[in-house]
């Protein structure tokens, strides 16, 4: 149970847990905290939150947890001006989606990592997003990934774990590092590469009748390229390393394949589809 | 009206035209030819075709439309087959993926281009083949792109655009260069970048952990990797040169965006997305 849970940010994210701890009585009062009173406004409208503050230290005032769920770019700022202003036993936890530079805001800030710091990763979202695209049921059954630090308490990672439940998702412990290199190679990478197959072909001489005649696979294909720019630009910014190395193995493996295209090197091209298609469709069986 | 049709290679592709063109009686009669008996009995059994013949020359006897709807490496051997036992009148047409290797095994079999070839490609699919996957309706509302040489006769391409259109596709004519150009960029390039993605995850160092946490977007970005493997390997031979050339503009696009990532180049990369979001978002408008 909580009893005050503070909210820095109420869009998507932050708004959809609100939703599901307020439906599971799980939290007494939820607080949001924000320099956008117009959005803070709405969330009251629309019952995410119980009430708001523009300031920092007021909205965590008798707080025992604080969510970031604003953007990565943001944390350190947000870090920053609640600290030394947190009651003891408070829980601070974000959603940031990658961990490495969440933790290096934390250490500017901090010096080092308090032991009620406890960075997570719900993997959930929607192509709206906005504190109006906020759905109580958002993460049923979908993973949030917490990754504990050596200096994290155990009593703290325990009470973000519950938290997640409470709100329908199946919490999972990583270590931040592999936290970041699987997010890049799942989800940062395609979002890179969707972005990029779309910018290429619009900039095609054959642009026009491209675009007419895309069917399909297409569509799905670069459905993900539809998503917000400014969130994914931050990402790759957030998640830089990671996401380089994963970008650098595809393009080596891009370039063998166009090695065997170019050399009509059938059973080459045979075999990479092939071992493709196996271990994509024993993914698939594991998901359902 | 077709009086005879007869189609080699009697799959999902020649499977759904016959299944159309018999529900419209558009068609007196569907005859099937290849090697393959099992298939060919099956086709019956399912009410694809009336009956079929072993024997090419035999099956083309009295044969007013002929659809080449086999592999496209078989398209020169069944085009020998029949070269010289064709009736006065009859038209030839094809449904590969690719249009200029048709166009070349035509030539290598005839010398030139009979004007009764007309080289077409039915820009529809689903992800199961087969013949017990045709289906009556494939066809309905999708494209079909005809790509009509110099030496074709109008005649011949308004029977085989008439086919199509009974068949409840929208029919498109456009040169073969196009042609293979668009689909390489919307089709092909796509699908060789989802199998290069998911074979480059699964020779991952993280690979098991990146199928376990991988979600919704990674699912529809990879969806094409679960295509047919051969088909696939055959178009990349078939239209290799167009399909490099939108991979090296890929290619180039990735290394592009590998900088402005590896040097924080904020506004580069917002550029980019944003480009991209906005050329996709139109896209769907268009669609819809």
């Amino acid at each position: 149970m909580i009893n005050k849970l503070v909210i820095f940010g109420v869009g998507l994210i932050g708004g959809s847990l609100a939703l599901a701890l307020r439906e599971a009585n799980y939290c007494k009062t939820v607080v949001g905290c924000s320099r956008n009173i117009q959005n803070l406004d709405k969330a009251v409208e629309l019952g995410v939150i119980d009430s708001y503050s523009l300031d920092p230290v007021e909205a965590v005032k008798g707080a025992d947890m604080i969510l970031l769920a604003v953007p990565m770019g943001a944390m350190a700022s947000v870090l920053a001006s609640i600290h030394g202003h947190l009651e003891p036993g408070a829980v601070v936890t974000d959603a940031g989606s990658a961990k490495g530079s969440v933790v290096l805001a934390a250490k500017s800030v901090f010096g080092t990592i308090p032991d009620y710091f406890v960075p997570a990763h719900p993997i959930a979202g929607r192509e709206k997003s906005g504190v109006e695209a906020a759905i109580v049921d958002l993460y049923v059954d979908h993973k949030v990934i917490v990754t504990p630090l050596p200096e994290t308490s155990a009593e703290a990672e325990l009470k973000v774990t519950e938290m997640w439940q409470a709100a329908g998702a199946k919490v999972e412990s990583m270590d931040v590092e592999t936290h970041d290199q699987v997010l890049a190679a799942t989800s940062h990478l395609p979002h890179v590469v969707a972005y990029s197959l779309v910018d290429t072909l619009s900039k095609s001489d054959a642009s026009d009748a491209i675009f007419q005649y895309a069917a399909g696979g297409f569509r799905d294909f670069t459905r993900i390229a539809s998503s917000d720019p400014t969130m994914w630009r931050d990402i790759c910014l957030e998640n830089r390393d990671a996401i380089l190395t994963s970008l650098e193995e595809l393009q080596e493996n891009l370039q063998t394949l166009h090695e065997q295209i170019s050399s009509s090197d059938s059973d080459g091209i045979m075999k990479t589809f092939t071992h493709a298609k196996s271990v994509r469709d024993a993914y698939m069986k594991n998901q359902s």
